[in-house]
């Protein structure tokens, strides 16, 4: 129970970061507050639901208990009527600040999506099944950002750049390790840390995978 | 068994206005028969499959029986051919003729396929789910929309402007209530006809959401 | 058992092709590595995975035996390496003799997933509703390209030109006519050779389909 509340923490953190990432997309896209809306909630919910219809577990869960519908509801709203109120907060320094919690909490909330997700996939019967499992955590993580941006109109940002969604892979594959080898908890816990401090650490050293071609050198 | 017919009727207006959307987007592109086609009858009967997945109601409804397919395909291909043979119709005055009446068959089409979406939430057995039921009336009504313009590559028409998707929204919202407390026959037809009215004059008044950043006013 | 080898191949044959297109494209707008291989495997299986979710064939049978997957992947490894060597190679003469040959594979490929998707509607029982199959048939040989086209930005292929989805829906047409009347290994044959003929016509003689609208003629 008290795992669960804990749990339930980190996913409302996780929630509400997904939320404003959407929200911020729609808002510098100059999209109304239905587009605002709809981006802000579909990042924050869009990953588990592909997850489900995937697994067959429809009608996707945010559905019959839209407690996260409502917290990502929420903060667009809130987010919403700052920027409304006070236009130069884009442009200020307190949207640096912002943007660096963000980015904290939204380390976070890959982390604990990632593990809701193969923990999905186990409860389902397809604990056994490695890739369907990997899969759908790594899904469950990302999947409302690429939603975010097919929606937005721009290529997916984990296929652009940083180390984003390698960190939920990484994650996920040792979480379902763990799990064969040591208790629930501790596999939790492990895996979704390691996918907090890897997506922490390439934002601050600014990993990035290599690409096939190089860029050409500027000319001196 | 009237109603029936009558419900059918006011559907494949719908159809027709939906299929003739996607197909002048799919024009106005410069994409081939088979775009003009694709993204017409996507237009048309997209919705709906979007709400039998989530639904779990598989393989789609359109699927079984494609009475709507072949009316979104039968309108494609005479509007493909009205402008092929003319193709100064496009910027002749009866285009503006046929964009009103269009418009009207379109609210009419939003507003029935809203209240089909929530019923078949309701006959699924999910008629207290509201939010549930409230989400696939709107998926119904606008999810073709928005598959047209992701697969035109243009950010989704009601995430930018206009109250479309509000009338939708409101109606449903509406409609789940009325289901409760009157009759089915009556509540279809009042919120329907909502639909149709809040679209319309939303239209006629250019109703529009606010944005969370103004315009710059022009310098004078 | 013979059967199911040769096709087997052929169907491998398919995903190199397939993968190696996404993997082109997403090599081409400059993604890093993780984006071209999700690229590319999403064009190798995407219309499988579609498919499956549309039939209510969940979790889809790539995630249960993930064969294509690892060819799609590895096919991508392979390319991303070789490019990644001699970035010259993208503008050598082999790349046209790469391109004559992987489009020579990718109309196997289209002519092989158009006919396993037929072949899967029947087996799960809708063999009567011809619509449906056919329309499985055709998504699981273009889904992989329109979900690769939708997540790099750009219009899907199939929708702007030349004949590349109608091999597919004639081949799928005659497929589940040669399947009432004749034998089912004569029916594969037949139906994916025409795909696969159909195709290669197609390409070699600029075979397009008509647009609503001609592009004015240059002012000479």
């Amino acid at each position: 129970m008290q795992n669960i509340s804990i749990f339930f923490i980190i996913e409302m953190i996780g929630t509400v970061a997904f939320a404003s990432s959407g929200a911020m997309v729609a808002i510098k896209k100059e999209l109304d507050l239905l587009g605002v809306v709809v981006l802000g909630v579909t990042t924050a919910v869009g990953g588990g639901m592909l997850r489900d219809i995937i697994l067959g577990n429809v009608p996707p869960a945010l559905f019959m208990n839209p407690v996260y519908v409502i917290a990502g509801f929420l903060t667009v709203l809130v987010l919403f009527t700052v920027v409304r109120l006070n236009q130069m907060i884009l442009e200020s320094r307190s949207i640096e600040m912002y943007e660096r919690v963000m980015n904290i909490f939204d380390a976070v909330g890959l982390g604990a999506f990632t593990v809701t997700g193969i923990n999905t996939a186990v409860m389902a019967g397809y604990g056994d099944y490695r890739f369907l499992a990997v899969f759908l955590g790594v899904l469950t993580g990302v999947g409302g950002g690429v939603l975010r941006d097919i929606m937005a109109g721009q290529t997916p940002y984990i296929l652009r750049k940083h180390f984003y969604a390698c960190a939920s892979i990484i994650g996920a594959i040792v979480y379902t390790y763990l799990l064969e080898f040591a208790g629930g908890d501790f596999a939790v816990v492990v895996s979704a840390c390691l996918v907090v401090v890897i997506r922490l650490l390439a934002t601050r050293y600014c990993w990035n995978l290599p690409k096939a071609t190089k860029k050409k050198k500027e000319v001196v």
